[in-house]
């Protein structure tokens, strides 16, 4: 078991379980002589913060961060940056009768039989409080990048088949509605959706689209660290996502190659491309337009209908989940994916820096000087 | 520039241009004691090989490979195994046009922004023949698997729109048919699809699926280390990959809780699923059901229709393609898809071995003995 | 910069400053199912604990551990372990005038060089007080190998030129004695060389001695993660060791074959070796006899007396050491020495597992059955 | 087992045996734009090749080196070089004697535990041929290095107790002579020493030094991946090493602080040290002195004297070792301890390039511009 570090050069140590003390992160490898305060960071721990609304889980936590480490004079110091946030609202006795039952869509089963132990309360480890880490860790990737031009825009895009209309999108309106949605319309729809199936104790999917603006052309490894492939491994390791999507994704396997292909330009000097269905990814390279990444969440799995199930023990029953879940996962983990996203660009960022003599000699000059 | 070798224990280094002298990979962290030949290998090699029908590019090679080291008396000795395909047809005349000029679709651009130089023949290592290694190692893998009763169906699912029937399955049809299609009626309808496409001097897309059979519950490390987000990398890092699905995919983000959940159930004292909605991954770990992976292709990028585009002078041109090209990428790609999700599941079986102290002293024994 | 992650499989992420709010390290793939509490880390952080006697800092630090995850019912659930200690008697204004000045022997150049910011309260990370992290993870590798009978002897070999006899080991009286040696007749030596030293505010440098018992043959991987290079690495990271040595070490470089070779011989179906100068590892592997390393420790750079040096601005200076610091680092080191052995071994114990087919059978059984 | 890569981002993944097919090494992660041809290889594998004079095996091997990928038009591309060597003078008959016997100061015992299986022939994946990949990649390790001006001297500094006397090195007078030393007396007497063990069938054993001059300051990760702590790894995995130093190593345990601090002085406005105990390196971390690492080896452990040993099978027998073997190793590994250490600093100064976000902003600019 080595499951919670990843990164080649900006890495991640994340841990912490849903009823345990605390949850955090560690982060190593990030550069010297970015500005960093919990200000920075706690601003992006609050899009996934619980509570909040009708549609996220009623537990009620601040969620509040502390650095730990790493930072000095308001300035990362290039040493490993400690990000933690205390538990506080645990009510662990709700979940006493998940100690032997195997939730369905859960990973109840698959951590008994690989560990042979399991802390059940509120998730363990496989809770959604274990994103804490991501998040805060995305936060102080988003921190670098920014200083590098590269932002992000991050929104619900569908919810059951409710989709939003590409050109009726105001990412502003994203940050101002509980469903996290980008185009006014589809929100309405989607609330009356969700609010349908939350009376009938039932459970809602959805799909998260992140774009990221300002990425450089060149950046991602052939041939197995390639930018689309690093992105994919982040945003699948994020509970319930199903499916991966670069650019126009699955919908590029039905389009031909002449419709597909995205045609140079030049404009004032400055390369293009006249369309995007690439989603900014090339060979696994960035090409320097926006990159464009979709994840697709399955419906929560916990819900208060009454299930078929096992339990440990090898007994079928049946169970109803009564503890405090969200009624859908999209709004609270777009975060998530965003941070997961920035991650991985962060991280081959870092990498590329050593792709050619060029770049070291701009580092450390050269032996003819 | 670190972007050739993957994997935790079960590592690869592949190697290799399309016109250069000859393709590789590495093998670190195979188990010593399974039996190995070059005809295990080879068996997948020509799953992939080129010049076959009238859907494969017309580049004629044997891709004979020869294992290097590792093998003694017919078995791995637990040494790196290295394994060799020599090129042969390399016709790089054609593409001297390619020099100069960057092809849509293409990771051309980047390359070139990305290292500063860049090998144009035959499309050097972003080439489909890059994949020769991911194969070969992807032999070794399945080998070893299959001493754990771990075996792969793989075939292309859908082209263009033309998809198959899941009640219309055969899967020994698909190792009979060019298009490697598992859905006889749909082979038909395809064909001509792809026929038309390649009258019109343009190219198709589809997807591929992978199913995994006999993956005992409990393999994969939460929470970054999902067995989901590593087959996610490794399958988007196969050239023109454009989406990777787990079990039901996408299509869970608009089902409702109730629906997608697969419910647990006990049949002679062996637990299994009702259903398998969640493709055998539940939290990142097996459930001990079929693992069922979907790759989504693009139309092949490279097409001899006229194209707007640019040259490395940042010019703007037009350019027609006229090498030897696969008019659709799947029914070659079918058994790389299959290789990369073998190299994942065969690290994280490996992973998995230390995941609990009983499996410890299962091989050490203990020291109360 | 990614430097403060280790490990293969058993994998540690350490943080934290001197003067910071706190230190701690994450643990990332220990097995599950390991009895773990507090006291087993306390027992192994009070031995490198500072104010404890005449000869280390009068740095007055409980340094207790708090577990914050990974931990349930009294067990490791195979989820990461994250410890902390809290920083209590910083006096950081002791260090006010190294903001500015560069410490001969310490690493004040080199950060402000490599980051170009630098955290100069009691050394920041390259302080003594880093090593906190590696001792609590060294402990939970500790109480894994203990399961399997692998246990530690560790002792002060050497201070200046007072070495111990080898036939006057008594490694109990190792803890007992504030220099931790385990030759009385040497201990009392040294302690007039040390006091001596004190009084011309010198300090001295010494030797530590680990010889690990119980380790199987067959562990370490050839041919560049030998057990033998990572045990190395591991040791040589400690801040003031400038020489680690396996077995007989450097002395082996003057014997001739015949002398150095160790004789395999067989006692009731046992296999032993008549003599033990390779230290327990022959080509990179143990051979089950007792792992003996060697690490030398460089005399405490801080001292009290008058230095040159130069300031951060270039100028040339002097500078006389006040603050709180040990005369001599090997009896505080001996533990971390102890440590980064355990870790090494651990990981590689657990690196072992996925060997040989046979023992993937043993876990997995295997498809004929 | 996954012994065979190392490497952060400079990464080397080698593979081969003494009488197998051939020998080679990948290296992924070199960046592109480096002027490489087989000769810059060749000239560091002519100094580990055999045969060359009395005291090297007489298995005669010209040890030609291709280049197979990763360089095009006479420069490193950025993909990954593939190097292969083809084994031509096997005479495998010689070590039939030894696929059942276990030689002492061998790995075949470990081998043997470890694998259940062991190609015998030559010594197998522990031959001293296996450091032909190294020496390959370290080749290229310098390449890039020079043009940063960075570079090597190496030399055979002691066999058995005769010592190179400091004031007497003639480096060049190294690559003049079979024994690799710079000290023209300390040779003399070497050659009688050597000369009279080999007429008594023994072995000697000896030292190995390499200075590194060029390093600029700030290289070496703190606090685990320090620079001395990856040295240290690359040159104890070196076949035979026993002890690893940096610096005055060993010697520094017993001197005074106030005798082993290097002051800081200023002349002509560089820093520089007065002296040089620390080897270069501060804190894990080059301090811009010449790095200075020391490699201690044990006798060959190969001699023809009859040794009482034990088989496969537990019974104890005697040995004769008749086949081609070095009566003392430094001279041929001086160039693979060279080429370890290149590779350790060639991985670091790839490493440091994201230490700080200046270095960002000189690759990928800033976004106010």
């Amino acid at each position: 078991m080595a499951g919670s570090i990843i990164g080649n050069i900006f890495k991640i140590s994340t841990w912490g379980e849903s009823h345990g003390k605390a949850l955090g992160v560690t982060i190593d490898g990030c550069p010297a002589g970015i500005c960093l305060c919990e200000d920075d960071i706690q601003r992006l721990l609050d899009r996934r913060r619980p509570g909040v609304s009708q549609f996220t889980t009623q537990r009620n936590e601040a969620d509040r961060c502390e650095i730990l480490s790493g930072v000095y004079d308001g300035k990362t110091t290039g040493t490993p940056i400690s990000i933690i946030v205390w538990n506080k609202d645990q009510m662990s006795g709700d979940y006493d009768i998940l100690r032997d039952v195997y939730r369905p869509g859960h990973a109840d089963l698959c951590f008994d039989t690989k560990f042979g132990i399991r802390d059940h309360r509120g998730g363990g480890r496989s809770s959604g409080r274990e994103t804490i880490g991501r998040v805060a860790a995305g936060a102080v990737a988003e921190k670098m990048l920014s200083s590098l031009g590269i932002c992000f825009e991050t929104y619900v895009k569908s919810i059951g088949d409710i989709d939003s209309d590409p050109d009726n999108i105001d990412i502003s309106f994203a940050s101002e509605n509980d469903l996290v949605m980008a185009d006014k319309e589809a929100y309405e729809r989607a609330k009356e959706y969700v609010k349908a199936l939350m009376a009938e104790m039932d459970s809602a999917g959805g799909t998260v689209r992140c774009t990221v603006k300002g990425v450089p052309a060149g950046i991602g490894e052939p041939a197995l660290l390639k930018l689309d492939a690093v992105i994919a491994q982040n945003v699948m390791s994020i509970g319930a996502v199903k499916a991966v999507e670069i650019g126009d994704g699955k919908a590029t396997s039905m389009l031909r190659g002449s419709e597909n292909n995205d045609s140079f330009r030049v404009d004032n000097d400055k390369v293009y491309k006249k369309s995007n269905h690439s989603g900014g990814i090339l060979g696994g390279i960035s090409d320097g337009s926006d990159i464009i990444v979709t994840a697709s969440f399955k419906p929560t799995p916990s819900i208060a209908r009454p299930q078929e199930t096992i339990d440990r023990f090898g007994n079928e029953t049946s169970l109803e989940i009564k503890g405090r879940h969200d009624p859908l996962i999209p709004p609270r983990a777009a975060v998530v994916v965003e941070s997961m996203t920035a991650l991985a660009i962060a991280d081959m960022i870092l990498m590329n820096m050593s792709s050619k003599m060029d770049n070291l000699l701009k580092i450390y000059g050269n032996d003819t000087n």
